[in-house]
């Protein structure tokens, strides 16, 4: 491979430069409870501040965004083959027994993961076994691999009559679109939602309850199914997610399952509006590659996310619920624009002008 | 909507810096013809820079990496309502027939977006029309919102029984998993591909032609299909996606549409390894939004992407066959680790000593 | 391969025997107009007969299901191979620019099929080539393979650079899952739609439009996106589609790309009920294969779809229309009834006793 | 609702009467074993019979057909609502720790019921429940919706703040296209493999071992990705079940799950051809509706899938697994074919002359 020298000879500059702004107040309720929360977030595309604060202001104003975290866990899938799927199953079945010997092998690579379960898929005298962890604070892709590179070859001992074919297996899986991150679980799981009365609509977001709800329906939900989406259903989550991994030292390349996002609104009997984002795939964590620089050092200070005195996994858990609150807010407010003819554009103009001024 | 005033009185840093280096060199042929390219990558994930390089140095040893460049356009999709299907059917098929008056329209929005083609889809009284632009040297996602804006108004004025819901419908489709931008297109489409002799695999992948089809098969394709994956066949596009548009200025929440690549490898008669990657999503632009900065201009500069005497559109095409031939590089390379029980770890362990010290 | 003979030894019955019902009356409107069309369905599943029948009185009551046919096509996708994807690329071009040399070979294989169109994906060196064609009456799959079987050696003679490698490359694609159907089409793309006041959902329905499309929402779209569902958004169309196509001699295999259906509901400004089911890829013939029975003939017959006068492919598009009325109605039963606790149940348990007795 | 005897006044035949053959012989090995079974095949495509027959044929030659029975379970999924997310996680919570109670409401509504799992999603504050039975030698349709009948009460009592949404939510799901079948299981799970040496490739299958595994690799399953597919890489696997499903008494609806099956091939260091299909989705019954027709019970008897002798559950495992089997050789009989250009269309219309003969 290349040396670092070799590779360093080329005068590009040494940090590519994206614009960051820090966003807000955010008010949340539920598993994370704060006021005036500012939350940086770093983008080229930077009409998304303002339309991010539009969406913080009004559910502020409303009472805040109410976030539950509703699972965490990191996962790795391992591939290795039988002679015929006969074994395949039999050897499964034992494997999975084994989950207390299991995790003292995983207990070798790491004092944080834990393996939580393991799930499986036999096609032909193939096996595709997926480990789930939990693994503190890291977002854990590297504890997973660890785990499983010592998994491997125990298991290979142990059990003679099956073969490696590889220590990742797709059906983990990272960074590519799949149903079964959403299903069995990867990533933070968070749910933000928020009751905004008719009156907040019309003054901060210039839309009803109804004609929001009516947009969500026809472009969220049956815009999604038809251009054959698979478990998505939101306007542009992968722009608010994109713009706060950068800005939190996170692996972005995760926003492709992050973008597996779903929202639901409806209108309250009351006549005000229910909406609300659940992304059950927000990969991040408040340690590990990219945490080291200063500026996202101090990006997890201003969120409150470098606490040591959180228990293990607080932090994360934390980053992940503000991660979820600022899509939320960049989905409610595009998709109020969206119900206006003309406003999106406008918008966009307006805002690119203002910042280039 | 807040001021920028507003939001730059909280003090995060004004930039997120993103460590960034040069890799290759590459050798391309094909659509674009260079040697000794040097392609910047800015990413928290470092070990991704002399894994890419390998892939590149061994591509070069062998020829180089031949980029094809098969389609480009740049997509919105509108929502539109009819009191029902009768009426929808027969409004689109009149609309269809119009294209030329509806180039008019859309000339009045940029003297660079030409429309290609109209496509749709009718549920129950709702239309889903999506508008295919070429939009020059932009990724073009304004132009085609501009062009939209100019054309909903001029609809409505035409056909009185529609009625306006949405100016985007989902159908488009931006940043979000589907099926639709593969098979009808959006962004570049460009395939990556290099015939490497057994001699070159093993002594720069440390591996067989035949070892690294094997994994090919079983972990990007079947892998991918056990997962419930959507035309998606690699294992870490996203990656080197993200790495290349950071450097150079591209809306990087696309990289989830471009993540849904297809690798294709066999072994040759001769014993040697084809390998390809297939990217019908790259959605890249050498102007427009973050190509202002000015490491962005240097590095397009660098690429000679910034080359004012290419004809209108070239700088953007050359800009994604490199892309393309970024994520090949990472591709051939990771799979050739994953072929070696315990080198995936051991590379990232060892590289991220080496990049801290 | 066998012959005749020897399977014919085993003696297992000459004819599975499928319970068969008529049920309605069918009243619609839009491209299809009749009044008191009984729809004859086969099926294990009884209870499905009185539920269908429910959902066609109250659809008659209302003025009955309007019908659109939007489009129709039958496909079949060749696979080919180049050396590299830069002959693939330039070698489609100029197969594409040739539309009209490949119908007439294509007028070789039958006087019916008339090719419409070609689309392709590359991936590598390979070429997926999906033709489309009008192929009259008969639903087609014959007539498509056969004009492959023609097209495949001519286009080997023509471009000697390019491989065999299959006449069916599953981008067609028959009977199975895929997006490529809904987006290209294939088959009849039928939508039905009604507006049924909200005293008629009460009396016949025993349910309000309000509680019908709260449940459309969330088990129709949203449960369908949670499944990991693929453009599918309906209930159980499945059923109806495999009723409707025993009877009336269908390929029933098809009820694969059928199923793949999708609801769309809304309560009206006055508060009645929107409901329609649009059906992409209804795959129907009024001959071919299964059409020449006796009771076969006799339900074609019944509804109108073996009439001599009509143009060419008219019988084929009544039936379409006719079968996607089918779906109409049991889905708008079956969603109806799900919307009341214990409902369901209770009805299956009655239907299935009435029907023993 | 319509009386049958309503439905019964229009002169339809009261039966479908569906061309039937057996074919064979089949050789089982592994969960079933058995020699010389012929299976009973009902289909208006009866070109299938003899493709099936000469799979069986050349798989008996090679020593027999490997199945291997992975799990098997039926599923409902019922919908409830919270308040908000926060209310729904931590009562999702409660409901997964009473396993036992559930299980006794459930032992209230059928004695052959056992529930296995739950599994959940949460969207805002929609709770989409999925309940995993074992259900004896049913299909378990019937007894999962008696079952979720009987727990939806229970659990609106002992939860005074959930509310009722759907006893059906399309995360079961039924017929219908989706991931989580796959994923969670639903059916019964079957591998189907043999090995084939080259040689009687050859004499019966007209191909070679790397021929085939050729087509494999670029049609199930390159062409099913590009299609948009979604967990699905065979070639017709539906035919099959259809004809299988509709001699046994089975609900054919159900093949629409049935027909994501994913294929894997071979080349084995000796040269020969290993081919197998794996088929997660089964949903087979050996009681139940449609058992109880004269010609499905002898049918039954037949295949020895009527043998009291057999534990409870016995006799649908072994129905599941010829199932499979004869999927499996409908599979390798077309995949063989279509290596050799023209072969597919000559040998249609040679059969389909001879049938009609």
């Amino acid at each position: 491979m290349a040396t670092m020298k070799e590779i360093s000879e080329t005068n590009v500059q040494p940090f590519a430069q994206i614009p960051m702004q820090a966003v807000g107040p955010f008010k949340l309720i539920g598993d994370v409870e704060t006021d005036d929360l500012m939350v940086p977030m770093a983008t080229y595309e930077t009409p998304l501040w303002p339309s991010v604060a539009r969406g913080a202001r009004v559910a502020a104003r409303a009472g805040g965004i109410r976030v539950t975290l509703i699972d965490e866990r990191m996962t790795r899938s391992i591939l290795l083959q039988a002679k015929h799927a006969g074994i395949a199953a039999q050897r499964l079945a034992e494997i999975k027994s084994r989950q207390e010997d299991i995790q003292e092998v995983v207990s070798q690579s790491s004092r944080f993961a834990k393996l939580l379960e393991m799930n499986s898929q036999v096609v032909g005298n193939l096996i595709y076994l997926r480990f789930e962890f939990h693994t503190g604070d890291a977002s854990g892709h590297n504890m997973a691999t660890n785990a499983a590179d010592k998994i491997i070859p125990w298991l290979l001992a142990e059990y003679p009559d099956l073969d490696y074919v590889s220590i990742s297996a797709n059906y983990c899986t990272d960074k590519k679109v799949s149903a079964v991150n959403g299903i069995l679980g990867r990533g933070k799981y968070v749910v933000c939602e928020t009751t905004i009365p008719a009156k907040l609509c019309q003054r901060y977001l210039k839309t009803t309850p109804q004609a929001l709800v009516d947009l969500h329906i026809k472009k969220d939900l049956i815009g999604s199914i038809v251009s054959g989406g698979l478990r998505t259903a939101n306007a542009h989550v992968a722009n608010m997610l994109l713009g706060f991994y950068l800005a939190t030292g996170q692996d972005a390349a995760n926003i492709v399952e992050g973008s597996q996002a779903i929202n639901h609104a409806e209108v309250t009997p009351e006549g005000d509006l229910y909406f609300s984002t659940t992304l059950p795939n927000l990969i991040v964590g408040s340690v590990g590659n990219g945490k080291g620089l200063d500026f996202v050092l101090e990006n997890l200070r201003l969120l409150g996310c470098a606490d040591d005195s959180l228990p293990a996994g607080g932090n994360a858990r934390r980053l992940a619920c503000i991660a979820g609150a600022t899509a939320f807010c960049g989905e409610l407010s595009l998709l109020a624009a969206q119900t206006n003819p003309g406003e999106l554009m406008q918008a966009h103009i307006k805002l690119e002008r203002q910042h280039k001024a």
